[in-house]
């Protein structure tokens, strides 16, 4: 059996309690969350954004529900109930909402195809290489490994970041955004050493309404964090990072 | 500078010069392909099942054209050029197929947005779990490894493969279904252990037109394997397999 991470504070606090408080009444999707974990917020804030009706489940990761696994035995959030289905994988609940909610806005996709395929791309790019090295950074025990990796966050933090319209690729980056000052506090990570585009980006983004109302407290996280800062967390990111893996 | 793979035969042979010979004229989308590689056959099946018109152009991975780098400068196929934007990524491409051309049937993901999320999940499956199976059966050198991989790949075929509608689940895992000779040959794969099922429907998807149509000659594809059996393949799955990391 895995290591338990750390004990994980058990529910949403500060704006996103707020949220969690406004979705409490039954609807016909269901979102089991666990408050969190930033593919967790990926869906969410595209919930928030479109303002779908949902009400919010949170999972603890060490006491899931029979309820929860019956329907979804691998046990991952985030996950969707849906007419009877379960559905799961952050960026695939994302198209999802686009796909079943058709008239709330806004589109996080573009509507033209060719443009919609670049956007794919994106979060292709995000997925396979922004996050690895983000986790690298995170997880990396020497000063030479960290700077290495270092180097490797800032020249992977590029894409077709918003101008005006918000969309999926923001939606997909934003929770390693709001997540970025672990990075700061422990990494020499600066924001401004990407670009002074990225450093005016990313305070956009963290004031967002969406990802202000759907992110706790950052002492929380910084708990959970130091596990992987002295690279002995034991989550599937983490697991893989360490090994040199594929993010599961 | 890698070691190149295999001299590679330079052009499809069989069905699929066929089809290579009826894409010669100049299209709004123009593909660009590798006859040999999986990937760029799930985007041709695609092409193919929903009869969209197509220019193909052949990419010489060792003598890649200017024109076709200064379009996609990572150089990957499949790619796609489409109103002087590049596109890749086999599955990107062939859901950018559905998007752009709606009206050409067959629509080979489901309409309704919980089953396209379903299928989207195996896609996800296929891709992290399947395809890294499959060449780690290839690539595996001592027998001890060769049968773990062997049973992994057995666990690990599994998905809503057609039955009466052939779908994307179905074009994404095509190419190693055409390929599985290699495993069956060298390393004591067989269709028949892994299910009747399973063998019925190899059988079925071997002798679809989409898939007749764009595979060429086995010979010419087993010399190609035959760096991968010894494990001294240099493409970037190859590299990713041997190193245990994610398959790029």
């Amino acid at each position: 059996m895995a290591i338990p991470d750390a004990q994980i504070f058990p529910h949403a606090t500060s704006e996103a309690a707020k949220t969690v408080e406004r979705h409490q009444e039954p609807q016909d999707l269901v979102f089991y969350a666990g408050w969190f974990c930033p593919f967790v917020q990926r869906a969410w804030i595209s919930l928030e954004e479109k303002r779908i009706p949902y009400q919010y489940k949170e999972v603890n990761p060490y006491k899931k529900e029979p309820h929860f696994l019956a329907m979804n035995p691998k046990g991952l959030v985030p996950a969707v109930e849906y007419q009877g289905k379960a559905l799961y994988e952050s960026l695939i609940l994302c198209e999802f909402f686009e796909d079943a909610y058709p008239s709330h806005k806004p589109n996080l996709l573009p509507s033209e195809p060719a443009d919609r395929a670049l956007t794919r791309m994106w979060l292709d790019h995000i997925s396979k290489t922004f996050i690895p090295a983000f986790h690298r950074l995170l997880q990396a025990q020497d000063v030479e490994k960290q700077n290495e990796a270092l180097q490797d966050l800032a020249e992977n933090i590029k894409g077709p970041f918003f101008n005006g319209e918000f969309g999926l690729v923001d939606v997909a980056i934003a929770p390693w955004i709001v997540r970025d000052f672990i990075l700061q506090e422990h990494r020499g990570f600066k924001r401004g050493d990407v670009s002074p585009v990225w450093e005016a980006y990313a305070e956009r983004i963290e004031k967002r309404d969406s990802v202000v109302n759907t992110s706790s407290l950052r002492e929380h996280l910084a708990v959970i964090f130091g596990r992987y800062l002295r690279d002995e967390a034991q989550s599937e990111v983490a697991k893989a990072t360490r090994a040199g893996k594929v993010i599961p």
